[in-house]
């Protein structure tokens, strides 16, 4: 690894990607926000984000010594290709590395975007000096990235840590893979607002409705959470839920994966002071082989540059 | 590896212990079986597999080259001891490979019995050419190994592969561990076992009970297994709901480690023929990471010779 050298970091998401030159040490150097419309197809996206990497590489006065590029979905490394993508729907085993390296004198990689928040975690975040653990990133849905051994763990069939997808939920809706009961229909920020909305259809959740009143109608699980905080029970009470069928499913990884160690990142971990307590009660509820010693559950501290991280720190594994 | 050489690998379970002299090709040389009566105290069934270990090196006139024994419960690998068994509920930090190695002249270690079962069956059994799979074994409870790269995972806490305590049991049932609804409550031989008490406490279940009559009154899985193939509805059911939670569990592991191959052994596997389809439907309405085609499920091949020679295989690997 050259010191006076960058390597440039990218996460692309639904709503916009990040592009960012990142030095040996984790520093960000330049960060440049693009928009990446779903809707807008997939040739602009690859422009946008070819002339964020052409300012960076101009300000830098140099190319990078390798770039990574984080996204949603499952990566094909044999091939090095995004195989398909929630947030982009009509992308089949699109060559997103080639069409973003094409003329540019280093290599690209790509990272699963999850498992890239994860791995920026566990080099200088939340995890770092933790060689094993998972992390779950609550948002839209519940992202999953596993750490073994410092390394990511893609798995054999290099779609490993779907945590989100484990069956966990107590409530039996149909999930955007096509299953039922999957966690993240019930433990994301969207579980937690639609819970509340079920709240409000009873009699029940007074507080709630005073205050998504006030926000035309809207619900969304900030609200949730600050209403918790102020001591509502029915808020308390989702939060406890959603708590336990988190931990629930950190226990599940201890039983099979041996994990004892988690972090808990994405929007929904602003409410990780309401959600601490019962997921550590659920995880130790339903696995005999964790003990309270040892488990050990921290709040993401990269925010929305974890992915960005993670994938500068897999560039510059391959330098 | 001395080719000339052999090692010696012992399994120590409930009932009895087997210690084997096993050559480098896996083949089986010598075997002793020594009681292993759990009532009977420690140091009784230390002095019987150690004289079960002087025979075997008198016969082939020379030490083996190292030996492990495999066992079920919680091993400590850092201090080589057992932590806990369920097998042996008294052994609590038990030096069990100390006190066999004792005044011998070769080195001896541990494994879970479980583990060492699927390291068996991807040296010469059903996953050989496998670097990455999980065994069940099915019998009292549900045992499980997880294969990773060709070696033996044990995970951080040094418990993986805990499959039979995954909470995909559809009663709720308390488990031996303390918790309610762990798969191997209802998707074990004792499991099959009890569904079908539970059918004849209804009207169901003429066949069971003109068959359990004969055995006065008592019903087992293989009971059960063999009126599913004659056709009995009841039985089928059983079957059918045994394959799917079995299922259901593999594609949690799936959805979490990536894992698309597996064995499945113990005494139950002699109902493979009936399980295999329900887990293949079970796995794959659990999984969206996971299709046909990668989904491979076998029997095991070795038998109650697994966990002795996946020991003798971790004892290979040391010398």
């Amino acid at each position: 690894m050259i010191e006076a050298g960058y390597v440039i970091g990218a996460d692309i998401g639904g709503g916009s990607a990040r592009v960012a030159a990142v030095g040996p040490d984790g520093v960000i150097a330049r960060k440049i926000k693009v928009a990446s419309n779903p809707e807008q197809g997939y040739k602009p996206l690859v422009a946008n984000v070819r002339a964020a990497m052409d300012k960076i590489m101009a300000a830098q006065k140099a190319p990078p010594l390798a770039m990574c590029v984080a996204c949603a979905g499952a990566v094909d490394f044999s091939r090095n290709m995004i195989a398909s993508s929630p947030n982009f729907p009509g992308w089949r085993d699109v060559p997103l590395a080639e069409d973003l390296g094409r003329g540019r004198p280093f290599a690209v990689s790509l990272e699963n975007d999850a498992n890239a928040a994860a791995y920026g975690e566990g080099w200088i975040g939340a995890a770092t000096g933790w060689e094993d653990f998972a992390m779950l990133t609550l948002g839209t849905g519940v992202g999953g990235g596993i750490v073994l051994g410092g390394a990511v763990y893609h798995g054999f069939n290099g779609m490993a840590g779907e945590i989100g997808h484990l069956p966990f939920s107590a409530a039996d809706i149909l999930c955007g893979c096509g299953r039922r009961g999957c966690l993240e229909t019930t433990a994301s920020a969207s579980g937690v607002a639609r819970r509340a909305v079920e709240t409000l259809a009873t009699k029940g959740g007074q507080a709630l409705r005073r205050v998504s009143r006030g926000q035309s109608g809207r619900v969304d699980a900030k609200m949730v959470a600050e209403l918790a905080r102020k001591g509502d029970a029915e808020c308390r009470r989702i939060m406890r839920e959603t708590g336990m069928e988190l931990g629930q499913a950190l226990g599940a990884l201890t039983l099979s994966m041996g994990l004892t160690r988690f972090v808990i990142g994405g929007g929904m971990a602003g409410a990780f002071d309401l959600l601490k307590a019962p997921m550590r009660k659920g995880a130790l509820a339903r696995a005999y082989t964790l003990d309270a010693r040892s488990l050990k559950i921290s709040v993401a501290k990269l925010g929305d540059d974890a992915g960005l991280l993670g994938a500068a720190r897999v560039a510059l594994d391959k330098v």
